[in-house]
């Protein structure tokens, strides 16, 4: 992929981040986490949630008052193997940060461990968190609930989140096995993408009041914020292709996400009161930690892994098609193309990464301004 | 829906398949399991795993030397939550009861517990085991690999097993949330259904070795018998409608089913040697239990999780579409419909029942006879 934007050496952006973060009132040592989160997705090349969502998705919402910047961490439950925290609308990723940390050390003790977390907030992408167990060598899963956007088979309104229900898993290569995407065929930032392509949306990935899928991708966006479009859950519309598959992985993560929390779910996640005027967010989040050493040890289970994953990238290809990929693989050689050179910085990114030096008076220079 | 089929009294059914599998060789505390799993099937209208299923993938393999009709379960590893166990090519019912017996047992103890098989055989529905859990007030989530017959986005070669990845949650109404279906779009049971209506199978379902779709169904079984025919995995053919997301979910399952307890996978499952002779399958499985109560409370878990489904069937429903379901509650209704009737018996079942009656010198006498 030919990159025209220009690269920002990482350590400059996550200075830059967390002497932001902290300006905004997050402690420094929270700010380390969060920019540490938002940047993974960059090294990953996950552009949609990264540096981009660093001003709009956190630090405006710390000024709305909906994301609070200071994260009292309650912890409502805990036993040898679980935890249930409430993070009273703080940063969802101190939160998941504890979270991980406790739950690796009980899997290391227990084998197997669980959490939850109510009253939380967007936690960046799901794998950041699964990726803590990988890298303590143990299998991770997590999802997390989100605003309404996903309509069920055989229904044409906005229930559940995107939903991620994401697995990352040791493997013997050089990066592991990470699968972490939403559970709807698309998101909203792939039809934004579209849009400034000026692309028609794939047919049977959203759903209009009438039943029918819509292709029309700036009519999408408009009909997506009225509440008159829908995403359709992976395996599209209807049941013919496997719809209701989809549906229902959506509906675990909606219901593990809330449930073992006790927390709010669905149209309660909206962001706005009925007035229009901004909400908490309330989100929820759920946790599972395996520890292969308690199966048949963990060299067992990443030789086993990293055998599956080769033999299904040497397998007979389409005609046309280069590569057969495995989950994770993109994200690691965006790493290896990026960890060099650094973050590419749109410049809708570098114009506010500008004005939230300026107005807070740091003393950065960027690249991207010579 | 109208059932020309004559029903058969459950208790009958049940006390027959218990002599057979008895005269097969199976204990009879085992026959009674296997049986119980075979009818719940039936119980839930899933047509596929039931009594149809009774002699083709048991009997018949047992006499054929590839199931093992005394099962030989020995524990590789037990800790205080998990549990590895070798099936030696016993009754894969035999030894997923004994596992999520086990697994409950530490759940109720310790929260967490999870547990794999290797060297196993079918185990009927996987929502079968979660069904366990979700009786014991926990969640279940289990998953099996099987005969490759999946190719990976962008392949053309069957590689995985139709790999179901298993939950079943408990919910404060007359049924549980119970997702229970393979990670592909669509499994050879519903192509041959297909084919039998004299149907086209749906585009997007199954790739040839050309990378395209296939719809004629009797080519497709023809092509997927010799391997030049795939199943797609959910979310369809290449990338655009998210096909790499049902990849990913399929993958998941053939690497916790075989890396957990150090298992075959893929192509080694094919249960046929290289010269055509029959193989011992050696499948794999794994589950998870989790209990609410160490979080926060069965009662809130399962107030949440059916208010979850309420909404999602009290929403918009698309013009012309009657009801929205959520899973498990098509089963359920099976149930209700068929609990005071009996099991549906068609013609070649009967025809089953009647040989293996007659082989066995067994004393029963059938309704369809009369």
């Amino acid at each position: 992929m030919t990159e025209t934007r220009p690269y920002v050496d990482w350590k400059l952006v996550n200075d830059f981040m967390i002497d932001v973060f902290e300006a905004y009132g997050v402690p420094r040592e929270d700010a380390a986490i969060c920019a540490d989160v938002l940047l993974e997705s960059d090294r990953r090349g996950i552009e949609s949630h990264g540096c981009n969502r660093f001003k709009p998705i956190y630090l405006d919402r710390i000024k709305l008052g909906t994301l609070k910047p200071v994260t009292q961490i309650e912890i409502l439950k805990e036993t040898p193997t679980t935890v249930v925290m409430d993070a009273h609308d703080g940063m969802g990723m101190v939160a998941s940060h504890k979270m991980m940390t406790m739950l690796i050390e009980k899997a290391k003790t227990y084998g197997m461990a669980g959490g939850a977390i109510m009253n939380s907030t967007h936690y960046g992408i799901a794998g950041y968190w699964t990726g803590m167990a990988e890298k303590a060598g143990m299998i991770g899963i997590s999802g997390t609930n989100a605003r309404p956007s996903v309509a069920p088979t055989f229904g044409v309104e906005p229930m559940m989140g995107t939903n991620p229900l994401t697995w990352t898993i040791p493997t013997d290569e050089d990066f592991p096995f990470n699968f972490d995407c939403a559970t709807s065929t698309i998101q909203n930032g792939k039809i934004e993408f579209y849009e400034r392509m000026g692309k028609e949306t794939p047919a049977g990935l959203v759903v209009n009041r009438k039943g029918e899928t819509m292709t029309d991708s700036g009519k999408i966006l408009k009909d997506m914020r009225k509440g008159q479009a829908a995403l359709l859950p992976l395996g599209g519309l209807g049941e013919e292709t496997g719809g209701y598959k989809g549906y229902g992985f959506t509906t675990i993560v909606e219901i593990m996400s809330a449930a073992l929390c006790g927390g709010p779910f669905m149209k309660d996640l909206n962001g706005v009161n009925e007035d229009g005027s901004p909400r908490l967010y309330h989100l929820g989040h759920f946790f599972i930690v395996i520890n292969p050493e308690f199966f048949m040890g963990l060299d067992t289970f990443k030789k086993t892994a990293g055998d599956i994953c080769r033999a299904l990238r040497a397998s007979a290809k389409a005609p046309g098609a280069d590569r057969i990929y495995t989950a994770g693989e993109k994200e690691h050689e965006a790493w290896l193309d990026r960890k060099d050179k650094g973050v590419p910085v749109g410049e809708s990114i570098q114009k506010e990464f500008i004005q939230l030096r300026d107005e807070l008076g740091l003393d950065y220079h960027f690249p991207f301004e010579d």
